[in-house]
C-alpha cells in the first residue's frame, strides 16, 4: 500500500468551512497533507490546511484543476460540481464518497426515490417541477395542509426547507424544483453517523438525539447518548447499516431520522460527510468522525466508536441582531464550566444565526452536562 | 479584557517541535493566532502554526525581533535565549513562563539549589566547574561510587545524564559545568503536570508512572492513572502545587518525581512546558495539557483535571539501525488496536530513538491498555 502518513501524499478537501477544518486537524494527528478549495481566503480551514486554493467548488474547471494534482479527493459541502469529480474518478482518482451517490444525495428528490425503491422508511412525498404545481394541486383538493416542502437541491441549515401550515403560506412557497412530504409527527429526531470504508467496514457512533431552536430551525441540544429505548438505538442502527450497504457508499454518512411515539422511524433525510451531529465525537466518543472519515476512505481499519462520556453539543450561533466583527460576551464565565470544550470556527464576521462555533459539554452526569449547556446558552453571546 | 479568540492576538511559541505542534492544535480549537520561531521550515509546527519564522531560539537579536511584534511569548523548549526574553519582558511584552523562573530551571544547579533553599525533597548533590573536578574528589575518595552525573544545562530525552557506576565510567564523564548527585534507589518514577495561571489558579493532572526503557533511557510505557497508594498521589500533588507556588511560577509545569519502597518521594527534576509525560491527557483527561497552557498564560479559568478514561501512552521511536525518510512499518497492524491513538509528529527524516510520534491506548481496564500497548511496542517499527 502506498504510505499516507508523513509522506508526499495529498488529500484534497472541497469546501473549507469548519468540517473542513475539523478534518484537517484530525489530519494533522497523522502528518497528512490537506489541500482546501474555498471560494473565501479566510475560511475556517485557512490556518489549518497544508495549502488552501481559493476558488469556486461549484465551477468545473476550478475543481477539476484542483484536484487532478492531488491523490484523493474528499468533501465537506455536498453542493460541489459534480462532473469534475465524475471526470476525475474516471481518470483513475480516488474520490470519496463515490460522485454518483453524491449526485443520488445532494438532490432530496432522488433520495427519497432511492428510499422508496429500496424499501426504507420515510415519509410519503411527491415531487414536483415548480412551486406554482403545488398551489394548483392544493387549489383543486388533491394535496391538503398541513405538508413540508423542501427545495431538491442546495439546502442546508434548515435553509430550502418551509413547513406549509396555512393558506398564508402558500403565496411564499420555496421556488424551484421542490418535494413535498407528509409533516411527520416528531416525537424525537436522531442521527446515526455510520462510516463504510472502502474495505467494506461498517461502524455506527452512539445515536444521538437533537433538540431543535423552533426560531431558527438549527439544532439546538445534541444529546448523546440519545434517551431512547435499546430496541429504538438497535433498530436506528440497522437502518443507517442497511444504507450504507445499498448505497454501496464509502466514507461518512449522517442520517436523520424522525422516531414517533410508537417507535417508528422513519428516515428524515442523510448528509455525505460529517455532519453537526457528529461534533461532540472529538471528545466524547473514542474516534472522532474526522478521523473515522481519513479511515473510512484511507483504507484504514474503522476506530472504536465507543462512549467515552455522555456529551451535549450546542452550536454558538450568531445573535440575531448583530453583524460585523466577531465578538465573544460571556465567554470567560463560560470557560469556568468544567467539562465544557471550546470550538471556534475562526469566521470573523458574525451575522444572525451563522454557525460560529460549537461547545461540547462532557459530564458523566448526563442531567449536570444539560444544566451546563443551558447555563452556556444563557450567557454566552456572540455579537458584534 | 483584550480579546484573544478569533482576533488579531499574536501568540509567539519558541520551538516548533511536536510540543509546539499540539500547541497550536490546542489554539487552532479556539482559533487563536501561532508565531513559531524555529530554527527548521520542516519542523513538526510549520503545518500547524499559523506562521513559521525560521530562526535560532538561541540568538538573541532572533528571538527579540521574533517576540516585538507578538502579543504573548511562551516556550515549548527551554533552551532558548533568556536575554532577549528579558527584554521583551522589560518592555511589557507577555512572557510566560517568567525568564527569571526559566534560569533558575534550565540550570540543574540553580533548579536543585532553588529545592535545598526552599526545603522541597531532592537527591543529594554537589555541583563542579568541570568534569576533573569531579575525578580528583574520587580519586581522593571524597565521593563514592555509584553517582549520577548530569550536566547543569542543555539536556534532553535522557542525555546530558550519566550513572557512574565503575572506574571505567570515570573515563568519559559528561564535558562542561555538571552536578553529581546520589543514585536513588528508585521504586517508581512519577510525574505531576501541574498549570498555575497568570490569576494564580492552579490545578493538577492525576499522577502519572513512567517506566523506563533502559538503553534508551526513555520513557517506554506511561501510566495514567499511575498504581500507587491515594496517601502517595496526595503527596505527589501537595508538592507540585507547593512547588509552582513557591516559584510563583506561570504556566504548565511537569514535575518528575522518584519513588522509593518506603513511599517517600524526592523531585527529580522539572520542565518549565508541556512535556512528554502529559500527552496523554488529549484524550485520557478532560482538559488537555496544551489547551491548560494556553488557559494558564490567558488568564482563562484552568479546565477540568479529572480523568475520562485511563491510558498508557508509548512514544513511537526511531528504530535503532536506521536513518533517513521515514517509513512506518506495520501500521495498519496496530491502527486496528481499540481506543489506540496516533500522533505522528510529521519529522520526515528518522534516526535512532528519535521521538517520531507517540500512541495512547485508551482502555477502561488498564490491564488491557498495556496488552495493547505491549501489541503496538512489538509491531510498530520506524525505519528507512
Amino acid at each position: 500500500m502506498e504510505q499516507i502518513i508523513s509522506s508526499d501524499f495529498k488529500l484534497g478537501i472541497l469546501g473549507g468551512g469548519q468540517l473542513g477544518k475539523m478534518l484537517t486537524l484530525a489530519a494533522s494527528n497523522w502528518d497528512v497533507n490537506t489541500y482546501v478549495l474555498d471560494p473565501s481566503d479566510s475560511c475556517p480551514s485557512a490556518p489549518t490546511c497544508t495549502k488552501l486554493v481559493v476558488g469556486d467548488f461549484n465551477c468545473f474547471s476550478t475543481v477539476y484543476d484542483f484536484g487532478k494534482n492531488l491523490d484523493m479527493i474528499t468533501i465537506e459541502i455536498e453542493n460541489v460540481n459534480l462532473d469534475a469529480l465524475i471526470k476525475l474518478k474516471s481518470e483513475g482518482k480516488k474520490v470519496y464518497p463515490c460522485p454518483k451517490k453524491l449526485a443520488i444525495i445532494k438532490d432530496k428528490g432522488l433520495q427519497k426515490e432511492f428510499y422508496e425503491k429500496n424499501g426504507f422508511p420515510t415519509s410519503k412525498f411527491q415531487l414536483f417541477e415548480s412551486e406554482n404545481e403545488i398551489k394548483d394541486l392544493v387549489k383543486s383538493g388533491a394535496i391538503s395542509l398541513p405538508f413540508v416542502q423542501k427545495l431538491r437541491k442546495e439546502g442546508y441549515d434548515g435553509k430550502g426547507v418551509k413547513i406549509v401550515k396555512s393558506q398564508d403560506d402558500l403565496n411564499d412557497l420555496l421556488v424551484g424544483k421542490s418535494l413535498i412530504e407528509d409533516k411527520v409527527e416528531v416525537y424525537k429526531e436522531l442521527s446515526v453517523i455510520v462510516a463504510r470504508s472502502v474495505n467494506g467496514e461498517i461502524k455506527c457512533f452512539p445515536l444521538v438525539e437533537m433538540e431543535f431552536n423552533p426560531t431558527a430551525n438549527l439544532v439546538e441540544f445534541l444529546i448523546c447518548p440519545a434517551n431512547v429505548a435499546d430496541s429504538v438505538e438497535k433498530k436506528a442502527e440497522k437502518l443507517a447499516i442497511d444504507l450504507v450497504e445499498a448505497l454501496e457508499y464509502e466514507g461518512i454518512l449522517a442520517v436523520e431520522m424522525f422516531l414517533d411515539k410508537d417507535d417508528n422511524i422513519l428516515i428524515n433525510e442523510v448528509a455525505p460527510r460529517t455532519h453537526n451531529s457528529g461534533h461532540h465525537t472529538i471528545e466524547s466518543i473514542f474516534t472522532s468522525q474526522y478521523e473515522q472519515q481519513l479511515r473510512a476512505i484511507f483504507g484504514f481499519p474503522l476506530g472504536s466508536t465507543e462512549l467515552k462520556i455522555p456529551s451535549i453539543m450546542i452550536n454558538v450561533l450568531g445573535e440575531p441582531n448583530y453583524e460585523g466583527k466577531v465578538l465573544y460576551s460571556g465567554l470567560m464565565k463560560c470557560m469556568e464550566v468544567d467539562g465544557a470544550k471550546f470550538h471556534i470556527y475562526g469566521k470573523k464576521i458574525t451575522k444572525p444565526y451563522r454557525k460560529m462555533g460549537h461547545i461540547t459539554i462532557l459530564d458523566k452526569d448526563i442531567n449536570k452536562a444539560r444544566e451546563k449547556a443551558e447555563f452556556i446558552k444563557e450567557n454566552l453571546k456572540v455579537i458584534a
